[in-house]
């Protein structure tokens, strides 16, 4: 017999369906013991136990590097740094020879070294070192972990599929999810626009957050369904719950099946509006998932793989070899490029280290492109080269501010293409030119930006953060972000207005692009293209296909009248469940307390599947 | 004989004659010797020097503390935290044992107890204080300048009146600057729009930045003349170039006396156009200086003296008390007091501290005060119980970012309000509400804020950030920080006009209001009133008495059409040197090289006049 199943509502925010075993993620606090060792041997065994813990930090930190997600490419960097600073003299040298000498135990040598450490750190005082220290601290907190045999909070001691639970995760947290063993994601904190509900979305992994207390009910290994459309998740389900959930998930696999075989048609609505749908892509690995999924083109390539990655300066050759398979790759498509989107902090390898109190405000992207002025031309040389053959390139400068900025980002690029010309190296001399719109002082004067440029592509990551004057990874404040802001959507609807005035092309890159449910908005603000990853556009090409565009726009029409985000929610999301049932429905298991509602087939198909997820 | 005087061209960044010696401001490394203490009296003396290092730490703390200037106040709290760390155990008993004991050398001894209190604050696992290292380290480093016998940057050793001369100031450095002690700054870094030229200019100190190598050519106790206005800056002048420069310094004082006497008149157009001009200001102290400079109200009360300069929590009868004073002194002119507008690290002594890698876009200002309900009625219960003797309180929401925070917070102030009613306890029921427009999304909403508030007050500095995505603090991209930024002239236009067209005032309170230069187009922009530092009323008030408020019209309609702030900074330029050249007027030192210049009278005050400066 069943015991009652308990159902835990928070907030679904990504839709589809998860069953599996729960993996509840926590992490405590390390007590440092200290006490002699007594006799050679235990000496010995101390130093192996150290060195164990060193060469357990090692593959783990091996681990994370291979298994972190394309899209968090830029924390690589760190982890190799971490991997050198295992093995630094002053802190494994030094350890063993406290562990020899003074007779401690491990963890307590470890904590001396550590202190020495920061010692020499800060006796050299060289600002770029000293802040060196945080790295070693971490570094040193992964083997003190481990000595202590507490598991770092790395994931990759999960070793069967899971849906993961935990109080909350950080950006670093999520950065370092094993997504192909993640089924879903269940927190107690967090909201629709919180961190880890963007990166659910965008990896299509179904997740409920805010259900304040999943991490007290739930143990690893319990059984649970999450239901990320409705926000149930369903703790000790009984057999019925199994099976009607099975079902849905079955019918949800057939619907996605459905519309990914109708991906390769173009987006047009069904009154003949057509809009290009494109990937945003950051490897070229991921070609293949999107002209698998119907990409009409890249709508923007992000380059900074290449200056995150390693420890060499990216060369021409390497940058243009990459650039120019690409464009073999998708040719005759375009793919959009967009110049090195970094902060200077992920330049500190090459570059003196900056202090910055408010990173996202500083010296970054297209202003740390013109402040290190060769860089941003290696870059350019190798675009405009790569270009040459396939006349499929287009060149984007993102984070520009106004037009200032933008003649100077096109004087470097004519002083790079004179200088191609003089050495008569060929290059797309009509390649198209274009600026990302995510400041809103470049929303302010997308008029003047118009005319200097050949196409826009607005950010809408960056747009709302700056145009809010909000930190979306910063949870405190996470629920301000909110695409459907009034101001937001004014500000788009500006930037399309001045760009068609111009009579050039504007598109949408940001996440909100890739969201089904902003579909009829971003339609009705009339944007030529949308660029999202790989994974959304079968969804998104099928809705586009089943609009009108003139009740599109008349629907924008009246939410642009709205005062918040939430009254354009309310109408936003009424509309949707109506006209598409099948993409937003809300499963409703109340319909199991009904009588005669599950077979005895049904049942007894139930019980088998209980049992094998139970065996798993 | 004289000998020839050298010139150095910087960026004149605030107007104002200058002549006094230089001081050179360095900062040194501090090496750390290590020996052994031989015999009692050794250690006696070695006991003593920590100590007197010590208190002199603390002097210099308090002397920091008392001569912080207003605008800095967010500093104070920091240092008295600082004040009781360096009679803290852990660093000043256990850097004494270790003299004693170890027979350490103080510089060693304290090295060493810093680092056993780094492993006792690791050890602890705390968040919050963890985070408080810094300040330990902070404080250490001020006993280990004074042991070491370096002077610490802390401008206190400054004991005459000099022109200050460094390679950069920062932020921190710019705050500790004893202001009746600084004639004039000098740097070899920044631009127009660096933090340095901000507060120089708000506090009518002259500055040059930019000379590239100032700190190179001049030595401490140099002779210098400084004109902020071109930008120049004389090493060891010659008599002559002395007498000309006191005379143009007097003719300055006459011209800036000239309009203090009228700047208690209204301000008015020539052709009728009438605008408020207000001060801003932080302390009940600072209502003489703005009534003396013929302010008509206060248009900016900063409410965070009381919460960032004490460690009780500041309770509703101090509050209320302040409050009250502030609107009897000013009344019957009106008080706009903006509600609580801190970053939450500024909030640390009372709440968890919370962790933001850009605390600009982070949990801050009505934020805050939307998360910690409590504090924020207690300031609301402050204000409303005080707007009821004088009536003349306005009160005023920061950082707004749209209808819905909006809304939130007017509950609040509803829920205090009804509070207030039930309990009998006066306020003033039709005290006027604003916000402070200075996010870019709340510009995008204008319209719609309008319609919910009485008054809008536009807060340029933080437009202006948010707008361009800067934070000007961040010397790296400070040269971003552009008031004629088309942008931020659109942005304004768009918020007056929606201002005007629901029938509300509006004002503006940023830094641009008191910029002489800015005049013109504040005024063709329309914006209802002004609100400034108490200093420069007199000489806004001038200008705006000797305009043509059509003029402007037209003037702002021209550079309105602009692309860059560069083309619209020199159109601006040559029409104010042109109408109001006594304000923007360049003196020529060149006119000197003319024989027979210089009377036989004026060449004997020249050498009497540089004379009295070298013996000063």
């Amino acid at each position: 017999m069943d015991q009652r199943s308990k159902v835990v509502q928070g907030i679904g925010v990504s839709p589809g369906i998860a069953i599996g075993k729960a993996h509840l993620l926590e992490q405590g606090r390390i007590p440092i013991p200290y006490y002699t060792l007594l006799g050679e041997e235990a000496i010995d065994e101390e130093c192996r136990r150290f060195d164990d813990a060193v060469a357990k930090a090692e593959r783990d930190l091996e681990a994370i590097k291979q298994s972190i997600h394309p899209d968090f490419k830029e924390h690589v960097h760190v982890l190799e740094v971490h991997q050198m600073i295992l093995r630094d003299r002053p802190i494994y040298d030094e350890t063993l020879r406290l562990i020899r000498e003074e007779k401690y135990n491990a963890l307590w040598a470890l904590m001396r070294a550590l202190m020495k450490a920061h010692e020499l750190f800060r006796s050299l005082d060289d600002e770029y070192i000293r802040s060196r220290v945080a790295d070693v601290d971490a570094v040193a907190e992964r083997i003190l972990r481990n000595l202590a045999g507490q598991n770092h909070r790395d994931f990759n001691n999960i070793k069967e599929r899971v849906i993961v639970v935990a109080h909350d995760l950080s950006p670093a947290d999520t950065a370092q999810l094993q997504l192909e063993r993640t089924l879903g994601l269940v927190t107690d904190m967090g909201g629709r626009t919180s961190h880890t509900s963007i990166i659910a979305r965008s990896l299509s992994i179904p997740a409920v957050v805010g259900t304040e207390s999943a991490t007290k009910l739930v143990q690893t290994g319990d059984i649970l369904i999450l239901d990320g459309a409705s926000g149930k998740v369903i703790l000790n389900p009984t057999e019925e719950e199994i099976s009607f959930y099975y079902e849905r998930q079955e019918e949800l696999e057939n619907y996605i099946k459905g519309i990914s075989r109708m991906a390769h048609l173009p987006a047009e609505t069904l009154d003949g509006y057509t809009v290009k749908v494109e990937a945003n892509i950051e490897l070229l690995e991921e070609v293949v998932a999107a002209k698998d999924n119907g990409a009409e083109g890249i709508g923007l390539y992000r380059t900074e793989f290449f200056f995150m990655n390693r420890t060499n300066f990216p060369d021409e050759e390497t940058l243009f070899f990459e650039y120019r398979e690409l464009s073999e790759l998708m040719a005759p498509k375009s793919v959009t490029m967009r110049t090195l989107d970094l902060g200077s902090e992920k330049l500190a390898t090459w570059y003196p280290k900056l202090h910055e109190n408010n990173p996202a405000l500083g010296l970054r992207s297209i202003r740390l492109c013109l402040h290190y002025r060769e860089l941003f031309k290696t870059q350019l040389r190798a675009i405009l080269r790569a270009s040459a053959v396939e006349k499929n390139i287009r060149l984007m400068f993102p984070l520009v501010s106004g037009v200032a900025e933008l003649r100077e980002a096109k004087q470097v690029l004519k002083e790079v293409q004179e200088d191609l010309l003089s050495k008569r190296i060929p290059f797309d001399e009509k390649m198209p030119l274009g600026v990302m719109v995510e400041v809103p002082s470049a929303v302010a004067v997308a008029d003047l930006l118009a005319r200097e440029v050949d196409f826009f592509s607005i950010g809408t990551n960056d747009l709302i953060q700056y145009s809010i004057a909000i930190d979306r990874v910063n949870e405190h404040i996470a629920y301000l972000y909110e695409p459907l802001h009034p101001a937001v959507l004014r500000f788009i609807k500006q930037t399309v207005d001045a760009a068609h005035k111009a009579g050039i092309e504007v598109g949408i890159c940001g996440e909100m692009a890739g969201e089904s449910l902003y579909v009829p908005i971003l339609l009705g603000l009339q944007l030529d293209s949308f660029s999202m990853n790989p994974q959304s556009i079968p969804r998104v090409k099928n809705l586009i296909c089943r609009s009108r565009i003139k009740e599109c726009r008349r629907f924008v029409n009246k939410i642009l009248g709205m005062s918040t985000a939430q009254e354009i929610n309310e109408v936003l999301q009424e509309v949707m469940i109506k006209n598409f049932p099948e993409e937003f429905r809300v499963f409703d298991p109340s319909v199991l307390t009904t009588e005669g509602s599950v077979s005895h087939k049904q049942k007894k198909r139930a019980k088998k599947m209980r049992k094998s997820l139970e065996e798993s």
